[in-house]
This record gives structure tokens, C-alpha cells and sequence, in this order.
């Protein structure tokens, strides 16, 4: 497979010339950082995925993890690259500067990580989960808590992970049964079974910190039982280093699908020593602090394994030579032509390429709210949380639906050599396929998004993600385009508000095809918004090739915006309906 | 996984009661044959499916196959299966009588090559591959290649393989550089590299019968001077035993995505000694005959691995207790309703059962026409050759399409459990993705659609479909849905009359969407019509189930035909505008 190059062009065009990355830094008071900054840190950033960690994917993949006298190893070079990378500072970007932080905008990050997703989703996956735990521990920890353990998971010394699931609690967090007893000494002893905990355990740092959901002895029943605990593989010395193993140990490793170069652990808690994080019983709310980036996280890995594909797919269809094109010889010295000039063949790139810039577009829009979440103030502020809200949900599910899509695509276009493992083609469908699954499934994303964040506060974090993309609208130059924007956000403005009055019944039968059309509209509106930016960008050729991918977006993709809405007008009724062995005839 | 089981009642009113296969045999002039014989047989292939060849679906994946020595080992038990699959004549049941073969008609044996494929892609392929290439022989061997190979090849006791694929050809054929060279004795000497070949050599039988394309020395270029030769692994020796190696061996064997326990070898032809099938530069002609075949029971390996995953997944969500319903506790005795309740399982499950049962109708209404074409006399049987060339690439390329949709639903039920191998649910959807890339991708079924099906007799093809469907329509009972099922036909037919006049480019950026437009179309009709018939079976379960059925496919997946028509009646303009650093700004 080609070796991945970094879609710097575009993200400098979305930052800069779409998003206005300057005049939004002024706003916030943070004017020593600038696009040119921005330039920078994602040249580096592409360096390092390119150099560094996109020549370990294959592999990865082939070689995977061992459990062995209840360690693991990685594949070779990942650890490695592990260091270089907490070396060279990439995992310290989002951190408090409080704890030793480069406390670097979201604007920056988030292309970085996309790269880093487009590089190797297995080896990104260690190092994104360990900036969610770090982002719960610096917001819900105390301060003793965040003295011994922030400044290490910020520069990466130790990961963090997430243990949430159990054998029967799954997407149900309130049949969890994890214990938690205290021990007089402010500790607590965690006993139960997590299982699919990522990076459990690994070759690549001194220590893993365990973040662990866990019932109290006298805790209400239910989620509202659930308290967070950090609980990490080795007790602290009084220096600050790794001392006494707790007591805890992986159980065994997943055979999976995809992502095998990513160690999915069952991890034992055995009377492990640990902490509580956050107020007790409050444990779920400190939790969805990382949930909730972790899932606008997972969304990126479907945005960086669709790029990949995507070039993968166009230098392939760039050098395949078989048949002539209908429109005409395009290589009269061949026998053949390239296939990119297959109308088929462009209409599948364009499916790719139509639905990952549109999708980049929304994850660095939303970047820009969590800048503003973080650092701006008053209405502005509130806004943003509500905008971000609402957003996470659209971004991880449709994100990662969208990643199955065009990988898929992206193996189509090899033909039978996409099926083959050399190429690499299919592994990106198959290390993408966990994206729709982890941090909440795609439809209890949908779920989140028409029965929490639409309808829960009246449709108030709705009407925030209104505004926030008429400002874009209004931003428009050319009227027809506007026109046009304008009447797709107002559709499903409308369309929305009219979901407002659903019972739970109704709301969650049409909850994924709702988030599906709201992700067509939205993106569609993006396209407008893009397309009329980078007239004025000074780059013909991405003004040209954002008008064409808008137009083709438009008459090809944007169409099924109507399909899924029919679909989820249509009501609960027929989903309903059927029943016992009305299913199988058994 | 739970194991599968047959839907041998969803086939037995398909058959009976909606196709009326007594009155179909009887006017074939097989009255022999029957719906209880076809009940019979069903019930014995299912009983061989589910007892022999399912049980070796998960080991086969994780052992793969070995070449060693120049000889290929495959999973323990596929060979032992195979002796017991011919042992029983499963393998003869569509072979002509006068090599002792079953000449069942294709609705007997269609829903067996179904169960195969849903027990066990893998294995079922190589006896898909020799069917094939079975009626390759038949049809265009002389009678003295026949007298050798015909019988041995319909019992199974040698397996057959096709030929085509050379590194620098796939798609297109007129590429393909393999040599013979006529020996002056009738025989030829066959040279070359061909990739991608099924089952080239295994360890299940003694001799292996290559169907190679090759160029005769004065051959004119391109495809139109392509011939079909017989090259076997061991030349028969004078009792008809195999005798001396033939000079061919395997060169190699692909690591692929999904059905590993298949064999895919690169083929090396040295000279090898071969016999020419048909006449001199008609190989394209005669290779069809089993191409079409093929590309049909392609089309039921999506079939059969979206039954199976629907099953695990039915299944799963019946057992997996997690969250309430939204609609009303289900299961007061426990803390958690299964999750068959939650609207949004349903909705997928649905989504697959209304898929998987319009396209096993599609399947069997495609081998009435099947039998038809075989049986039948005049008009019918001309009008069955045009149905039957009209619908294999729609049954090849959706049923794979719906083949991958479903089993990723299948994966989705699962949750996480989804993307653990142990379950078996991941399988199935690595497993079905080559079916969208082998027998020509899914995007040249789409061009042989609506290039040569659709224009090339100006529409005569899609006339006699037209009608074939149409006497489906008038035969519901219940006025109401009779005009909504007409409506659906006459929008299809008008649709389709006007894409005659698209120039080849139109054609080619129109075809996948076409494609797609008319099988929702098509499979809507035919769920009208199975609907009407389940109030006939006296079935009452079934009868309800076909009627829900039918409602949720209407609401919620037929409103994908209008964003297809939409997308292909654009046009090609914003398909073919961009063009070279437009796609990627480097």
C-alpha cells in the first residue's frame, strides 16, 4: 500500500481561510498562538505519523499481542514509537499547564490526531484513551490525586484506561458490579471484572492508571450507584515511582476483528487499591468527561482510516490500467486506461473524498467549540457546551458509519486485490468496524442525540447548533448557495423541532435514522460553507475541486438525506410490530 | 455462535404456496418432481449443512490453508466433509443425466447451495466452482471431452476451476496474455500466470480440472480472440485415472480478509498440455456460460451469510438482557429487558430480515426462470434467457451488497461481543466482502446492467422482467396493495425505458444507482406479492410475519429507491468534473 501523506492543504484551507483560526485565537485571548503555528505543528505532526508510526500498521496487524505470565507485548516498534512520541511531546499537547502541559488549542490537536487515526488506529488507541482519562482525572480528581499521577499521564510516563464494561453490562452501566469498600485510610479495596479494556496492559510505560467504575458498599441501586475510581498497576513509592503491584491482573486477551495490534484486555480487580475520582455515587458524570471526548475521538479514528483508504484507493486507481474510459482514450499509448477515469470508478472516489472533507470540516467546526468551551466565557461559553453536546453524538456515530462506508469503497476499487492483506485495503475496514461499536454503539449514539441531547432541554442545545451553523450560512457570499444552505438548515430545524414532541417509544425507534439525516443535512450545509470559502482561498485548485466535490456531494450523497427521513417519519409502528416467532417461524 | 438452522418454512411457502412449483413442474413436464420432493430434499441438505459443513466454519477460519511441497492442506474435516458431500450426490444434483448426473430442476437445488453457503462460505465454494465449470463442459465440450471428464466432475470426484484472472487482468479480459500453443495432435500447450484461482489445487480429490482462457498463437487482440481450454492437474491415463502430472503447479497462496479455509492460488501454467473447449476465439462466449452461474450463486453467498448472521443475531438479542424498553417492562423478573425490545434492535434485525426474505424470493423466482430456461419450449423459454440475463447482475451485486449490510447489522447487535472473533458474527461479514469483488465487482455487474442488459436489445430484456413481474401484480388479491406494487413496477419500467437513450459515460456514471433503484423496486414488488400469498398458506404466523414484514420494508427501506433514482438521474457531469490534484491538492 502507498505510504500515507498528510492532507495538510486541506486542513490549512479549513483552519485558516474556513474557520478564520486567527481572528477565533484573538477572540479568546490566546493571540500568541496563530495559523501559522498551526502550519507548523501539523507539518511536524504529519512528519511523525508518516515516519513513524504509519510503517508499523501492516505489521501490527500481522504479528498483534501476547499475553504471556500475564504481561503484554506489543508488535515491534510500537513501543518504541511510544517514546518518541511522549519525547518529542505529542501526548502533552491537550495537558493543563498546570501539570506540565502545552494546553494547545483543539484546533491544533485535532488534525494531528486525525493523522495519527489515518496512520495506525491501534497504535493511536492507546495514547487517545489515556488523554480522556487524563482530561477526567484533571477535572473530577483532587488535588492529591492530580500531584501524583496528572503530570505523568499528561507527558505519557504512564497511560490511563477506561473500565467500564462487564460481561452483563454492557451498553447498561446500571447492571455493573464492580465493588469498592473503603478502607478507613481514604483508599478504597475494587474487586469484580472488566472486560474490553483497551491498553489494560502493554510494554510501553512504567505504569497503567486504571480508571474503574465501581459500586460503593451502601450505593443506591442503578446508575445513580456508580462511583469512579482511579486505580493504578503500581502503587506510587514515596518518589513517586512505580512501587508495590496492586492487586490486579489481565485475565486474558480479545481475538478481534481488527485493531490486533491494540492489546483488548479482561482485567481482574482482586482487592486492588484505589482511589475515588470525584464526588462518591457521582461516577457516571465524571466518566462521561471522557466519554464524551473520547467519543468525538472515535469519530476521528473513522474520519483517519476513510483518508487512508481514500488515498490508498485514488493512487491505485491513478496507476491501474484496465479498459478505456467511455468518454474517450485518456492514455493513447496504453493498451488501457487508468480506472480513476471509470466513471464508476470516480464516483466512488467522490463518495470517499465528498463525505471525508465534509466530515473533516465538522470535526475541526467542533474543535473550534471545545477552543471556546475551554477558554471563552459567558454566553459564548454555554453555547459551545451545548453545541458540543449535541454534536458528539453525530460526529462518533455518523463519523464511523461513514468510515465502514468508504473503506469499503476504498477495497472496492482494488478489486480482488483489495481483499488481499498486502495491500492493506481491508485492513482498514476491519480495524474501522470497532469504531461503531466502542464508547456507546452507533445507536445508543443515536439514542444520546434524539432522546438526551435534542429533546431533554426543549431543543435549547439544538437551537445552539442552529445558530451556530447559520452563522456560516450568513457567511455566504454567493446568494444562490446561501439560499440553498439556508433552506437544507431550516428543514431540518423544522424537522427537528417537530421530533421535540416524541414519546420514547417513537423517538427511539427513529433515533439513527434521525442522527443519519441530520448528519446529511448538517454536511451539507458545510459543503456550501466550504465551497464558497475557498473561492476566495487563492488556490485554484481546491476552489475548483470543492465546488465539484460540493456539486457532487449534492446531486449523489445529499440525497439520502430524504431517504432517512422518511424512514424515521414513518414512526414506530412497523418497527414495532412483529414479535416472537413472527421473526424465524421457529 | 449459535448454531444455524435451516428456514425451511420461509422455503417451503416461497416455493408451494408463491411460486405454485407443483403447477410449475407440471408444465415443465416434470410432474415427477413435486413440492414434497422438494421439501425432501430441503430437509436432507439443511439436515448436511447444519450437521457437516457448519461445524467446520470457525476452525476453518482460524487454521486457513497451507501450501507446502506444492500441494495445499485444507482445515481439518473440509476434505472429509467434501467425500461425504459426493458420497451422497449433493454434488450431482443439477449434472445432465447422460453423465449420471441428478438433473434436478434449479428451485430444488437453490435453497441447498443457500444453507450450504450460510453453514460455510468457504467450503461450499470450491463445489460452487465446479458446478460452474461443470456446465462450461456441458455445454461446449466436444463428446470425447466429456466421455472423460463430465461424469468424474458431476459426481465430485475431480473439482473444477475457472481460469481468467492475470495480474495485469481482471476487469478487463481483452489484457490477458496466457498462450497455447496447438500441438499438432489436437492438443495445446498452455502457458501462463493466472491470480485468484479458487480452489487451483486442495487436498479433496485426485485430480483438479483447470477451465483456463489463453490466446491461440494467430489469435486476433482483445477479447474477441480469447479461447476456452481444458487443462487438468494429472492427464487421465488410459482407464481414465490421473496419470502423468501435467506441467502446472501453484505458485502461491493469498493471505486474505475472509474465507480463509478457501484456497486462492496463483497458478502457473508451463507448457502445461490442454484441449480446447468450443471453438477457436469464442473462450469469452463459453466462459460466460459459467461466469452467469457463478455470478447467480455469488449472489446467494450474500443470501447465505446475511441468513446466518440475522440468526446469530436473532438469536443473541433474544438472550442478551440489557436496559428496559422503552415501551413497557418485557421482563419483570429481571433487572433488564432483552434487548430484542429495544426498538433499535429491531429496527436492525428487521433491516436484515426484510432484505434477506425479498432477496431468497428474488433467488427463487430467478430459478423458476432457471428451470424455465432449462425446460421449457418457444416463447417461455426465449423470455426466461432474457429474465435471467436481465436479473443476474441485480441478483450478483445487491444480494452482496445486502450480503455486507446485514452482516455488519449482525456485527452491531452484538456490540462489542460483535467484533470478538470466538463469536463467529465478525466472520461472516470478512467472509461475504469478497462476493462484492469476485465474478466481476459489483460495479461491473451495475455496466453489464445497464450497458449490455438494459440498451443493448433496446430494452427487450427489461420488457420480458417487466412482465415476469408483472404477473405477479395482477395475481395479488388485495386491490390496495396491487396498485401500490403496479405503481412501483411502472415507475421502474418507465425509469429504466428512459435510460435507452444515455450515451456509454451517462450509462456508466448512472449504472451502480440504477442497479440499486431497481432492485428496491423490484424486491418491493415482490414483497407485495409475498404478502398476498402468506393469507393463502394457512401459516398464520407466517402470514402475519410476511404482512409486518412487508410494512417495515415499505417505510423504512424501499425510501432508499428515490436517493438512488435521484443520484443516477443527475446526470455524470459532477461525477467525471474533477480531475487530476483536484482529488487530493498534491
Amino acid at each position: 500500500m502507498p505510504l500515507y501523506h498528510a492532507p495538510t492543504t486541506d486542513f490549512q484551507f479549513l483552519l485558516k481561510d474556513w474557520l478564520g483560526l486567527d481572528a477565533h485565537y484573538e477572540k479568546l485571548g490566546i493571540s500568541d498562538f496563530d495559523s501559522e503555528l498551526a502550519n507548523e505543528i501539523i507539518a511536524q505532526g504529519a512528519k511523525f505519523a508518516l515516519d513513524v508510526v504509519a510503517p508499523l500498521n501492516r505489521e501490527g496487524d500481522e504479528e498483534g499481542c501476547t499475553l504471556k505470565d500475564g504481561s503484554i507485548t506489543t508488535p515491534k516498534g510500537f513501543a518504541d514509537a511510544y517514546q518518541e512520541y511522549i519525547a518529542n511531546g505529542w501526548n502533552a499537547m491537550l495537558g493543563t499547564a498546570e501539570y506540565d502541559g502545552q494546553d494547545l488549542p483543539y484546533t491544533m490537536a485535532v488534525p494531528v490526531h486525525e493523522m495519527l487515526n489515518a496512520a495506525n488506529l491501534s497504535w493511536r488507541l492507546t495514547t487517545m484513551l489515556t488523554e480522556s482519562a487524563t482530561l477526567a482525572v484533571t477535572k473530577h480528581a483532587s488535588k492529591e490525586l492530580k500531584d501524583i499521577y496528572l503530570a505523568k499521564l499528561i507527558s505519557g510516563e504512564w497511560t490511563g484506561t477506561m473500565n467500564l464494561t462487564e460481561p452483563h453490562a454492557g451498553t447498561d452501566l446500571s447492571l455493573l458490579s464492580t465493588k469498592a469498600e473503603p478502607q478507613g485510610d481514604g483508599s478504597y479495596k475494587v474487586t469484580g471484572n472488566k472486560i474490553f479494556i483497551t491498553a489494560g496492559d502493554h510494554d510501553w510505560s512504567s505504569n497503567v492508571i486504571h480508571l474503574v467504575l465501581a459500586r460503593l458498599p451502601d450505593a443506591p441501586k442503578g446508575v445513580k450507584g456508580i462511583s469512579l475510581f482511579l486505580v493504578p498497576k503500581f502503587l506510587p513509592d514515596a518518589s513517586n515511582e512505580p512501587g508495590e503491584a496492586n492487586s490486579l491482573s489481565v485475565g486474558s486477551i480479545e481475538h478481534k476483528m481488527g485493531i490486533k495490534a491494540s492489546p483488548t484486555c479482561v482485567m481482574n480487580f482482586d482487592g486492588a487499591t484505589g482511589y475515588l475520582v470525584g464526588e462518591e455515587n457521582q461516577g457516571l458524570a465524571c466518566m462521561f468527561t471522557m466519554m464524551n471526548d473520547a467519543r468525538f475521538q472515535v469519530g476521528l479514528q473513522g474520519l483517519g482510516a476513510a483518508e487512508a483508504s481514500y488515498q490508498g484507493a485514488l493512487t491505485y486507481a491513478r496507476e491501474r490500467v484496465q479498459s478505456r474510459a467511455p468518454q474517450g482514450i485518456q492514455n493513447p499509448e496504453g493498451k488501457a486506461d487508468p480506472i480513476v477515469f471509470q466513471p464508476d470508478v470516480a464516483r466512488m472516489l467522490l463518495t470517499q473524498k465528498s463525505l471525508i472533507e465534509g466530515c473533516r470540516a465538522l470535526s475541526l467546526f467542533y474543535a473550534k467549540f471545545m477552543d471556546v468551551e475551554k477558554l471563552g466565557e459567558g454566553q459564548e461559553k454555554e453555547d459551545a457546551d451545548k453545541i458540543l453536546q449535541f454534536l458528539t453524538p453525530i460526529c462518533k456515530a455518523f463519523m464511523t458509519d461513514m468510515g465502514l462506508e468508504t473503506t469499503s469503497l476504498g477495497v472496492q476499487v482494488f478489486g480482488g486485490h483489495g481483499f488481499i492483506r498486502e495491500w492493506g485495503m481491508e485492513q482498514l475496514m476491519r480495524d474501522v468496524r470497532i469504531a461503531m461499536l466502542y464508547e456507546g454503539t452507533n445507536g445508543i449514539q443515536a439514542l444520546d442525540l434524539i432522546g438526551r441531547k435534542l429533546t431533554r432541554d426543549g431543543g435549547q442545545m439544538m437551537e445552539a447548533t442552529y445558530n451556530a451553523f447559520n452563522a456560516l450560512v450568513s457567511d455566504i457570499q454567493d446568494s444562490e448557495a446561501k439560499g440553498l444552505a439556508q433552506g437544507i438548515l431550516d428543514d431540518w430545524r423544522a424537522s427537528s423541532a417537530d421530533c421535540l414532541g416524541m414519546d420514547a417509544t417513537t423517538a427511539a425507534a427513529a433515533a439513527c435514522d434521525y442522527l443519519a439525516y441530520s448528519a446529511y443535512s448538517l454536511i451539507g450545509v458545510l459543503w456550501y460553507s466550504m465551497a464558497d470559502k475557498a473561492q476566495a482561498s487563492g488556490n485554484a485548485v481546491l476552489a475548483a475541486s470543492k465546488v465539484k466535490t460540493r456539486d457532487f456531494y449534492m446531486e449523489r450523497i445529499f440525497v439520502r438525506r430524504d431517504a432517512h427521513k422518511a424512514a424515521y417519519k414513518a414512526g414506530p409502528e412497523s418497527t414495532l410490530a412483529i414479535s416472537g416467532n413472527e421473526f424465524d417461524y421457529l
